[in-house]
């Protein structure tokens, strides 16, 4: 019992199975930062064959693209958001910050009686 | 983009690492219904070593016993929830379910313009 106990909230976005959570949303992040999925990568410590895996996974089924691909040479090319994927990832990231906020405060309601450390995050 | 956007919340309790969520409370809620581990696997379809294992890291990692276990012949033997364990699945079971109903209300605020069919649970 020496650590105190916490909690870990995920929320994941999809239509026909869990395609759109924070491994995505820190993607797209990284790509609008660095403006590439390479450079985005590197950051992230993920295999760029697993970066693709997941975007278009997510792609597909949400139904529209997340980003705008250029070709490009060594370097992997260039990427930007798409307006889709900027429009969704604002969304996610307000969902996610305001359900946060509310299980913080709901999370002190129920566990208080613990020696309690709150969220992971 | 025949099916609505929807969303999945996942709630996890721990102290070092990831051990009380949806998985675990099932079981115990399943043990509490059934009155034995192996009863509660069947109705799951999980598979006993399994659940064993599962109960075995998160009740190392909280720091208390979930379940009572009597010895038991062919059948697994019995099983009751220990006081800490049904204080701590009761609290999960509110915090779950007051997080959810907040996070429903800030979907329909976020998503509303997307077609969307709410929560996937």
């Amino acid at each position: 019992m020496s650590e105190p106990l916490r909690y870990d909230l995920r929320l994941r976005l999809f239509r026909g199975r869990k395609s759109f959570g924070p491994g995505v949303a820190e993607l797209l992040h990284g790509v609008e930062a660095r403006g590439s999925i390479r450079a985005a990568c590197r950051d992230m410590g993920m295999a760029y064959s697993k970066a693709w895996k997941i975007l278009k996974h997510s792609e597909e089924d949400l139904g529209f693209a997340l980003l705008q691909r250029e070709a490009g040479g060594s370097g992997g090319g260039k990427a930007v958001l798409t307006p889709e994927g900027r429009e969704l990832l604002n969304r996610y990231d307000t969902f996610v910050r305001k359900v946060q906020k509310e299980a913080d405060r709901i999370y002190e309601e129920c566990f208080s009686i613990y020696e309690s450390g709150g969220n992971s995050e």
